[in-house]
């Protein structure tokens, strides 16, 4: 049994979901379908989830909002129409919005929510009559009728432990069932959504409560690169990443899919396969639990800027017992997360993302440091980018940091910090920002341009 | 003016005694002598300040010890005699060393404390009696009546701030001043000493409260080697450092000079000279503020063993706030100082020396890091190797990370972790203890074999 899950881009025209329907057809074990709401038809179009938020604020704002109504209907109209169906789906979903907009609108939150679950929500029943018309036996899944219970967070919400066991019952139902993405029921029955990709962690979420085979999240590329595209041109494709892979090159900007969206299906060690709705026949990339590894120790590259560094100085801070556990203290009290925190004999620096901290608090901060801690000397740099290669064949690669920084060294780029050694499948090298693309230019000619035979 | 400090070494026997002299009157800078106790004469000798320990013992024990003074008072009188002192000198030494072992013995640590500080101050009056036979004036300085106040700390005593001004009228006496090394007096007008080095230490003091142009440190070795000379023969010497460098190296093993002892000179920025009394003409080792760095970007590497990594994998880590404060929180309740922090996404191992790890509190430890911080996994490997490569050059250039990875590459050293990025001046690698040796041979002949022209 397959989760299939299908993005906005994928389900934006009626052509496209021609192309949905088609998919999911050549595959019996396609049984479950996730769909987002319709997405963006060409670049300069709207979503139907930002046309739904311009409504709810609307709404909230004035009381009504007929414009913003009618552009939201008018979408689904025309996706209906392109695909012959009956105006009776139209009508539906014509009644659903509306009652949700005239809905209670004391806590804006949870009618924001409820208002933007409807893109989902509505375009499920939509892709279920299209399936029935093509005289397949399909169902609409409400997430409440299924027993997706979430916690009582909007635009946050975690799946509720209980919600697998209930979810696990769909593999008894016939037909195909359209499941809407995005949202669940906390406890009042009242709609939550999740975090962004919130179709992405519906998938996820029945891949495991399902026990799937295969979850296979549609998108509209062919497969992930192996390096931002924006800086090498046409690089390689990746055919095959472990999660741990994906986990750490999605930390630095390598974003194709949230990688905190596949949790529910990493702890149940259900491949993901993304694919291209566009190009089904194409292999696109898989994630899986293990792989073997044959193809050179590095299978990405990811970079990221914005981050700066604080350095500490202070005479005899190797000797002193609580220093680093201090200064973090320091941080937290601030509210800042750290990424990283390498340490000389009398210096210790910490790497954190710039954004965090405003002008204004980095006197602070610093004057902080220097006063609780006694230091000698505190210095903030800015305007890093960090660097991560990423493999698991890394893990026992002797020659590894030597060709990395040797690629470096040829492209006259200074390693400000290079952390290695607590992650086997990455190493990390700090540059400065303007640094950036030449280094990652350079390592991906290094691990990717001369594999090529 | 310069400070003068010999070690033991340098003042074991009546001939060396004559070098010592020999030494200072060739420079009329050489104003203020720091003497050790007398140390071996060849290999199996038992040093004075250790017969003084058996002393002390025996006197705690049963109430007096013929055999051990008689043992301490032979080694004086052997040198008195081979320098053609009067025996008056050998009396007074006698008689002060009965007092202090009939001595109020409350205290154990305190009277122990006066036994062993008679080692360097008694000679500081034999050596004081030598120069005088020669006709020079030299006065036997001592510590309380110089004003050297230091906490109450036995064994480990720190210099008070008021000393520096008190001593700093040492300028004005006339003559060639003997100060006896590794002690001063606590505001009870009680013995203290200092930690081991203790000699170099109060050299350290008063070369900064004269404000000293020089701190010379006469030791038996020409110079300090850039390599541990069992890993590596007869490696290349070393003509200057900074304090920095010292520091770092110092850290891994590196122990011409306990590093800490310097601390004062350093705060003054006074130049030390680490030279050889058996060969004062060779320039020896300048520990200097700052200096030109023309020789390749490394000066020295140091290793030390014995370390482990305890390794903690977590998904979702990477945002967890206070993680990391967390996790030294319990480093710290169990008494455990750590050497370094790598991180990656899902995981943060830390560096310590293992020997502060009993096998029992091992299992502790990781069930606790396990419990409290909710960590999936949590693992500790032992036997690691820290491998440090120093040197000011090393701030700017480019290709160092590169010679050094493609060096150990070559040995077939696999590198478990790199450490860079804090300190400027220094590189850390950890490599498993096997590979410990090949990996220095090969850093070593990377960065300073091939410097030979």
């Amino acid at each position: 049994m397959k989760i299939v899950k299908f993005g906005g881009t994928s389900l934006a025209t009626g052509n496209q979901v021609r192309k949905v329907f088609d998919i999911v057809m050549s595959d019996p074990e396609r049984r479950i379908v996730v769909v987002s709401a319709p997405g963006k038809r060409y670049p300069e179009d709207i979503k139907v989830t930002d046309l739904l938020i311009a409504c709810a604020e609307h709404y909230l704002r004035f009381g009504e909002g007929r414009e913003q109504f009618e552009a939201v209907i008018g979408r689904y109209a025309s996706i209906a129409d392109d695909l012959g169906l009956a105006e009776e789906i139209v009508n539906t979903i014509h009644d659903d919005l509306l009652k949700r907009l005239n809905g209670n609108r004391k806590n804006p939150q949870k009618y924001m929510d409820a208002v933007k679950a409807s893109g989902e929500d509505n375009h499920a029943k939509l892709v279920a009559a299209y399936f029935q018309s093509q005289d397949i036996e399909a169902h609409y899944v409400n997430p409440k009728e299924a027993g997706l219970w979430v916690s009582d967070e909007p635009g946050g919400a975690q799946v509720l432990s209980e919600s697998y066991d209930a979810l696990y019952k769909l593999r008894d139902r016939s037909g195909i069932l359209i499941f809407p993405g995005f949202f669940g029921y906390n406890k009042a029955d009242e709609i939550v959504t999740f975090s962004r990709s919130g179709s992405d962690i519906t998938g996820s979420i029945l891949a495991n409560a399902v026990k799937a085979d295969l979850y296979e999240n549609f998108t509209d590329v062919d497969a992930v690169f192996s390096v931002n595209p924006t800086i090498v041109n046409n690089p390689k494709e990746v055919h095959e990443l472990t999660y741990r892979e994906m986990r750490e090159l999605a930390y630095a900007g390598f974003t194709v899919l949230h990688d905190e969206a596949l949790i529910p299906a990493f702890r149940a060690r259900i491949p993901v396969n993304i694919k291209n709705t566009n190009h089904p026949y194409k292999p696109g990339t898989r994630i899986v639990y293990e792989r073997e590894h044959t193809n050179g120790p590095v299978n990405g590259i990811a970079s990221d800027n914005g981050f700066c560094s604080i350095y500490i100085e202070k005479y005899l801070l190797n000797k002193e017992v609580g220093f680093g556990r201090r200064l973090l203290s320091i941080l937290e009290e601030f509210g800042l997360s750290f990424e990283h925190m390498p340490s000389g004999i009398d210096d210790i620096s910490v790497i954190l993302r710039q954004d965090q901290i405003p002008d204004h608090l980095e006197k602070r901060i610093v004057s902080r440091i220097k006063e609780d801690l006694d230091a000698d000397h505190v210095m903030v740099r800015h305007d890093l980018s960090l660097i991560m290669l990423v493999g698991e064949g890394m893990r026992n690669n002797v020659g590894t940091a030597a060709r990395a920084s040797n690629a470096l060294a040829q492209a006259e780029v200074n390693i400000e910090m290079i952390n290695q050694g607590s992650s086997e499948v990455s190493m990390m090298f700090g540059v400065k920002e303007k640094d950036e693309k030449r280094a990652v230019q350079a390592l991906y000619e290094e691990f990717f341009a001369g594999v090529v035979v």
